[in-house]
Parts: C-alpha cells; structure tokens; sequence
C-alpha cells in the first residue's frame, strides 16, 4: 500500500527478537508480526532506534523487513534509514523499497545547528536517495539534539514533494501541531500527516490537536489503537480514561534508555517475544526494575484485561 | 534550622509572584508562603531557575528569601546560587546565608564533560563560597548536559564534607538511587540526603528506591507530601493511588518551557498566586493550553477534592 | 567618544592583571592601560572572558572599567556584559556606561538553537538594557556552541538600530565576512563596523575581505595595530610578511584555555604585567610550554625588535 | 607490514580523488598513491573523514583500499570504521583487513560524555571487531564532542591490548602527550605509539613533546616528513624554519570544513589530482578563496621550490 500523507492510525515501532545467544529469534518475529496484524495496525515502523537496526548485519535487516511485509498484507511499511552518509543512506533506502517497504524515516544528524542546515541537509539526503521514495521526517531533538522550527518544518515540506509525515515527537509539542495545523487550514502548508511519538507520552492531548496518529512502540498497543479510535470518535473521556490506566506504565516505559528493556521484557511477558534479550551492548533491566513492572501491569490488570498475566 | 545528610520530607520549589506588568506580587509571595507553611513542608527551594531567578535584581532576591524565612518560620531554605562566575556565586552564597537560608544548589555549568571537569568544579565551587555552607548537588542533565556517574557523585561527596544533599534529577534515575544507597549500605559512601525533583515524574518508585523526599515543584504540593508520607508508612498501594491520580496533570507539568506556565496557571486557579505572569522574557499558556489544563483539572478533581476548583 | 557603526582599527582585549595573591594588581592594570593608549589602540574591551570578568567583584569590574576610561582619555571602551540573566545584565550594561564604558558586548548563551531563538534573545536582551546603548554582537561558535548565518546576523541588525558592531570570530569566517559586505554594498543591510578576533589567526586576510579592524588580545597588539595600517594603505606584502612573522607566537597563544596564560606570561616578560597570575581558577604555564614560549619569542625577535627581551 | 606500537614517521590522510562529475578519479587515485610512495611516507590513512568516506559505496571504498594497499607496497594503511553500530563498523573492519589493511582507527560517537561511557565503547567496539585487529584511538574533541582525559586514555590502552596507536588531535594538546609520555617513563602505562594530527597546527612542537610523528593530510605531505626528520636529527631551528614557512598557509587549510577544498585544490594545482572535485555534497572554495590560496603558495615558493607552480 503506497503511503501518503493521507496515512493515520498506529504505526507501532516494532522491536527486533534476539535470542539470549544475540541471533535474530525469527519464530518470535513471525508471532510478533502476526500480532500486530491481527490487533489491526494501520502500518509498522521497522529497523529504526528502538528496532537496534545498527546492530544488524543488511542481510538481517532486509530479511526482517521483508517478513513484516509478508504478515502485514499491504499495510504500509516505513523503514528507519538514517545515517552518517549519503551513499549509505541511498542503499538502504532504495534496497527497503525493492524489498517491499512503503516509506523511509529520515532523522536530523546531531551536527545541525542553523535552520539553512536542517533544510539543506533534507535536501540533500532526498537527492541522495531519489525524489520517488515517501519520506517520513523525524522531529526528535531530545535525541538527536537538532530543533525544528515549525517554520523549518515549513521550508522542508515546501520543498520536497516526497516528504509526507512528520513524525512529530519534540518536547513539549502540542502548540507545535497546533501551529502546523492552523498553517494548512489557512492554505499556507500542504497536507501532511502528523503521527506522534516520544513514547506516547503526550497521545491524548496531541489527538486533540490534530495529529493523525501514533507512530510509537508501547508494549500495548492495542491501546494507543484504542485511544485513536476513541479520540477519532468524540469519545474524549473514554480516551483518556484509557490513556491515564495506562499512563503509569507507558511513562515508566518512556525512560530513556531503559525503554527497549521495559518493552521487551512486558512483550515477553505477554507471550510475543520468547526473551527479552537485546543484541549487544545493550543493557537489561534489575531484579528491583522488573518487580517495578510487575507491579505496574498487576495494576494495571485492575482496568485493562489485556495486563492479566 | 540548619541542614544536613538528615534532611527528608518535601522541600517545594517555590515560584516567584509577579503581577501582570512584572513587577513583584508581595501579596502573592506572603499568600504562597504562609500555604507551603500551613501544608506542612519540611523546608523550602527559593531561587532556582524554576523561581526565575536570573530575572530578579538582587535586592529583589533578597527580600524574597527573607520573606520565606520568616514565614517557613525555621524550616530550612535553600537558596539556588548556580552562577558563571565564582565571584558571584560566593556574593550570592554568603548573602543569601546572612539572610537566613540553611544552605546553597549548585547545578554544573553545562560546558563541563570529563569526570575530572565536574569534580574539580565542585572544589573550586566549595572553595569560592566557603566550606561552612551546607551544599545541595543538582544532578539534572536533562537542562544542564552534564552527566554526573554515581562514581562522579561518590567523589564530590567525599572530598567535600559541606555536600549534605544531592537534588536527583536524572533521567532515568531509579538504578543511580539505588547504587548510591548500596554504596552507603556497604559502608563506601558517608550518609547523603537524596531529594528528587525532575517534576515527580518518579517519585512513587524512587522513594521505594531510598529516596529521602522530594525537592520540586508540582502545583499541589500537597499531593507530594502526602505521597512521601503514605510511602514511609509502607502503604505503598494508597502512596500509588494518590500518585498516579495526579500523574496526568504531573506530566502536562513536566514539560519543558512550558512547565512553569502550568504551575503558575494552577496556582492562581487555587488561589494561591494572584497572577500567572512570568517576568519578561517567559511563555504564557495558549488558550488550548488552559483548556487542556482546566480538563485534567476537572478530572483530578474526582479523586483529589483539592482540585475542586 | 560615542561607538557606532564607523568604529575601526584595533580595540585590544585587555586582560586583568593579578598579584600572586589574587588580589587585583593595581600599579600594572595602570602601566597597561597606559601602554594600549600609548601605541595608540582605538579603543579597548575589557571584561571580557579573556579579562577574568566572571571572578571579579562587581566594585573590582567598576574600578577597572574607570581606570580604562581614565588613561584611554576619550577612546572607547566596551565591556562585556552577558550573562545568564537579564537582571544582571542589565544593572551591568547600565552601570557601565555610567562610569563611561562607550557600548556593550553580548554573547549569545550556548543553550539556544534555533535562527528564531538567536534572534529573539538578542530582541530581549537590548530591551533589558535598554535601545540607547551601543551593543556589540559576539559571534565566536568554537566557544559558545551558536551558529548564526550570515541571515540571522542580518536579522539582528536590521531589527535592532542599537547595534552597531559584530565581533566576527565564526572559524572558518572569511566567506561570512564577504557576504555581509556584499549585502551592504548591495544595500539589503545597514552600515556596521565588523572587528575581527579569534585570537587574530586570518587577520591577514580577515582584513582583505572587509573587516574594519581587530578586537582581539594578543599579546603584541602593536603588530596588529602594524597590520592594520599596512592593510588600509594597500602594502599587502608587507603586512603579510609582519603577520606571518608573528604566526607561530600567536597560534601558541590561540590555544583555547591555555591562550591566557600565555598572554599573561609573555606581558610579564614584556615588562607590562608585574605578575602572570590568574586569580582561581586558572591555569599557570608548565615549564616546558614557558621554554616554548621563549623560543618562540627568541625566534620572532629576529623579525621584531619588539620581541627582544 | 603489521601495525604495532613502533609505528612512526609521517602517515598522511589521503583524499579520495573524484571527477567532476561525482564518479571516483581513479587515474588521479593512482598518481595520488604513487606520490605517497615516492616521497617517503611511512604509511597512509584512508577512508578517513577527509576521504569522504560517508559517501562512498561499499565496493568502492574497497577497491580504493586495494590500490592503495598496491602502491604503498608493504607499507601499513589504516581505515576509519567509525559506524554508528558495531554491525556495520565490524564489517567494515574486517573487509579492510582482508583487503590487505594494517589497523582500523575508531573515534567515539559524540553522545558519550562520562570516563566510563568512553571506556566502555572502546570495550564494546573491540569486542564486536575482533581482539586481533590493531586499534587506532582517534582522539579529536573539536570534531567529536568527547573529551578524553589522559586518564580514560590510560584506561583504554590498559583494558585493550589491540590498542596500538593514538591519534591525537586535542587542542590544545602538548600537555596531554607530556603527560602520556611520563606515564610511559614511570611504567605506568605501556608503548604506545601517538601520532599527531588537528591538520598539523602544533607539529613543531608535538614532536617535542614526544610524537612519534604526524597522521594528518596537508597537500604538502613532503614538508611533515622533512620536519620529523628534522625534529628527530636534532636540528631543531631548521625544523621550525621549515614549518614556520609552511604555517601561513597549513593554517588556512585547517580551517574546518573548508580544508578539504583547500587541500585538493591545492594538490590538483600541483598536479597529483586531476580535479578539487568533491563529490556531493560538498563545499568548493569561492574565487576570492582560490586567490587567496594562490597568494599563500607564491609566498611559499620564496622558502620552498616545491611550492612553485
């Protein structure tokens, strides 16, 4: 399925399955796709940070991308493609699309400092990769330390046709969507769509000022589907009701870091993932850090029956 | 009353009251202080970067510790005299003691990058203002770029026998609390009171990790105290109840930028602040803000009646 | 004598001199000031960060700047005022134009980001100290991590009339220079003195791209002066061959952290300095880069007969 | 020839040779190769940030290996694999060995800041490579944003014994290799072989702290081998003479991110390129630039024939 800037939904950020041993667990890929198909996903992300893409060889990465392609049936594909140079920038993007991909995510490196900077290096990345493949921008500074402007954010879309999404997760960043928003509702913006991310954190509120959706990685994400579709249907407390039960596991989820941990070890719990072991380096969590967890999802359990273990 | 490893409880982060044309709000800072007085918090932060200190000319920042301290009526003050200069700082430091506070914070300047760097600037610090002033640590690299080990903080604590508090702002902080309790535990590390701030975005876990209270901000510092109470008396469900019932309006207040606009909002809201006016240069809330916080309001306010507005 | 647009030539940056002791050395803050009138500086800067200004006593900063203004007999002389706040920055700006200082420098704090951010600050700060001041524009990203482009300094100019210098040590900033001067020849930017510094490393050339002079401090301002002259009345030659004999002393004294030290060292030897001490904290010289120093200055006394010792 | 401990002499930094057009030059690659090889140099460096290596395809970058591993017959080449993941850096690690590559050289990524995160990636980034495969620390903050004490280097050196070289580009850095060079004569730390670079601003002096020798790509890569002899004959003043004659115009090319146009103009002037191409994206240097490089090397020419055009 092409992707557009018609895109909305959840896209979750799909984890990448290791064995304890650090191979790729591909039953545990199969089931953790098979999952997020069957639970009605609106598209995936693969093979970006919290995907450990820099630990996969390119042959571990195309064969990971293509099974997300095989188990979700059409459903639009982005693939994290940034890095520190063009021409590898270029072969990663053009071999995801052969392999099926719908789109390619594009992060700032933390270099960039000037507004001409930011611009000038998303021109060149898409000159680099061709003018054909959707590109989603990635507004990350508290990872990549680059702040966008709405205002670059403007420039960027203006000039390059192919960019399609903001994958919009600076902090705070609701006026931000605002201002995006108020820009195309005066005809001074193309259409573009806005998945929100930044571990979720802000869903709630950012649905309410006109993101398209969620494009994040929650151990749950039945939830942010759930949230969505209320949100979409006027439903505002009933969203929120949701979004707050779940709120104080998705925060502890949010920490930097220690995130992918939490994640992969609540998917294992919840029998998507045989083991929530990461590639190296990367570190697990404490013994105190699971009880954490352990307690959040029994409390959890009390409003969500998807957290009973 | 002097402050030492000792020190527990809730330390709120109080703001500065201005009136709408910027001026100081006396009225207003006699109102605030006589409430975190009457809620019964354990001592009190004057003049941290969320009490906009920068903005206020130093007779103003006088008065307004000496107004806290005649109304916290010998609870302990600390006084934020983060400073690029150590001229200034020691200025700030002896004054600022003169007038009645029980000790100092001092937050790393953010060009600082070597372990070496940080604990050299911790003794040069020390030593410019005198080894008589009890020391507060901020550890907060999320604002200062400065990135404090456990072993870093081991070694200031150490060589300087003034540091009584660290101010733990980390993020994630919960495994950094508990190396340092281990530390102490063992006996490798001399008592330390630990305060955690970060807007109380862990509070409920980082008490159950050893933390001795809080040292922030939250527009309900109540909520925080009682919370700190509940989890000493080892209820712990009742301390997360509580907690997590003000985690959404928490974590809208948690934003960077933005936070201090929230709190102010919700304290004029209650009463306690006449104006949400920030001296110039300073954000307001847009009108979607203040009707996003007006609805976690309304909702908090079926669990929490103090939000009953 | 007023500062505007029109200022050129060669505004030493002059260092503080110290006892052993630390205290403010008084008699050669006397014999230095009346050196730079001497070889006939057409201004000076002081309190800078080069000037130790962060560890003076704000009465020390005062004394100092009267003591320029005293022997510079009606040249004039700016002083550097940022800081983290606008309260300070203001009683700094406004306390030293009464006691004679003739404009201000600002530099812009290494938090912001953003075109939008940069110019905003520099809106906020000349409001703080208030439109009738002379203000300099310190562009120098080795040290405080801010990029302005050639666009952003237009911006700043075109929205602020007080400003009327930018103090250009951008590396590499021989193209910047060139095209600020091209606009104006154009007539898309107003009449604004740039006076180079960056420790004086492309002077030479700074100079031919339309630089109106030097700010900078090295420890022969006398060859700067030289270059200067030499530049304007077209022997190109000649002031290259000056420059180039200085060149090896003068990157050893670019180095940053250590440069002030040598400075301070090669005064002293000069007979200018009593001491080269720094007040704490400050790096001294080890004996090997002090032998370093005298060859350097043994070898260059074979051009310059300033440097024989 | 294996790379070990013992290396010195001059290394220089090749550049990739490009045509105009973006596609490699590959009969100015092997003019570039054999020129190395006639004047002497010790080794060489490719694929190095200078080489442009980010945009260079995979079987591209091999194939220039090859050739140069061809020319310099027998004499070690080092590859960068700095990679944003070990997946990638080990791959490209032992693709160059096999290529007929002596040692890898690694500099850390630019989010580290604590001691222990610098050692740990080191640690890290040998153990995904290979313990047989010799190491070479590039230490170069100005870049990188790490900032290496003596001691994290002694760290690294001791935890890893395929460490066999630091390249070192701090600045200022003289002190630094003093300190590693006493070390060494305390026994406390073991051989180390310490190259020098930062474009050579400080060789004359480096070598006398202590350098083994410079790994740094001036278009004039004869006059860094005639100094290190020099240096290492005891003919000091000869040794100064010739680099201080150098100095006008190795100072302009080590201005950052404009070096790289410099030096291949440079080089294409002198005929070992055929073309300063760069392939996109890239920087060339403006008229005003090229005439000002033109100026520097008629100077040249009057202390150096080889500067003759």
């Amino acid at each position: 399925m092409p992707l557009d800037h018609t895109a909305q939904g959840v896209f979750p950020i799909a984890p990448t399955p290791f064995l304890p041993d650090g191979a790729i667990d591909w039953p545990s890929a199969e089931r953790l796709f098979a999952f997020y198909a069957s639970i009605g996903a609106d598209g995936l992300t693969v093979l970006g940070i919290m995907g450990e893409a820099p630990k996969l060889e390119p042959q571990e990465s195309l064969a990971l991308l293509k099974l997300a392609v095989k188990y979700m049936a059409g459903k639009p594909i982005i693939v994290g493609v940034s890095a520190p140079g063009f021409a590898a920038m270029r072969s990663l993007a053009r071999e995801a699309m052969e392999a099926g991909a719908a789109g390619v995510m594009i992060a700032p490196p933390n270099t960039l400092r000037t507004d001409d900077q930011i611009v000038g290096y998303y021109a060149q990345a898409i000159e680099a990769i061709g003018t054909d493949i959707p590109v989603v921008v990635q507004d990350y500074p508290l990872i990549t330390s680059v702040v966008m402007t709405p205002g670059v954010i403007r420039r960027i879309v203006t000039d390059n046709p192919s960019v399609i999404m903001l994958k919009a997760e600076d902090w705070p960043g609701l006026e931000k969507i605002s201002t995006i928003r108020t820009w195309q509702a005066e005809g001074t913006l193309r259409p573009l769509s806005i998945m929100v991310a930044n571990g979720g954190l802000f869903l709630d509120f950012e649905l309410e000022r006109g993101a398209d959706g969620s494009n994040t990685g929650y151990a749950f994400p039945e939830m942010l589907i759930d949230v969505v579709r209320l949100a979409k249907a006027g439903q505002r407390d009933a969203a929120h009701d949701l979004f707050d039960a779940h709120l104080p596991l998705l925060r502890y989820e949010q920490q930097p870091g220690v995130g992918l941990a939490v994640r992969k070890y609540v998917m294992m719990r919840r029998g998507i993932l045989g083991s929530d072991a990461q590639r190296k380096p990367g570190a697990g969590l404490s013994a105190t850090a699971k009880a954490e967890v352990e307690y959040l999802l029994k409390r959890l359990a009390r409003f969500d029956k998807r957290a009973v273990m």
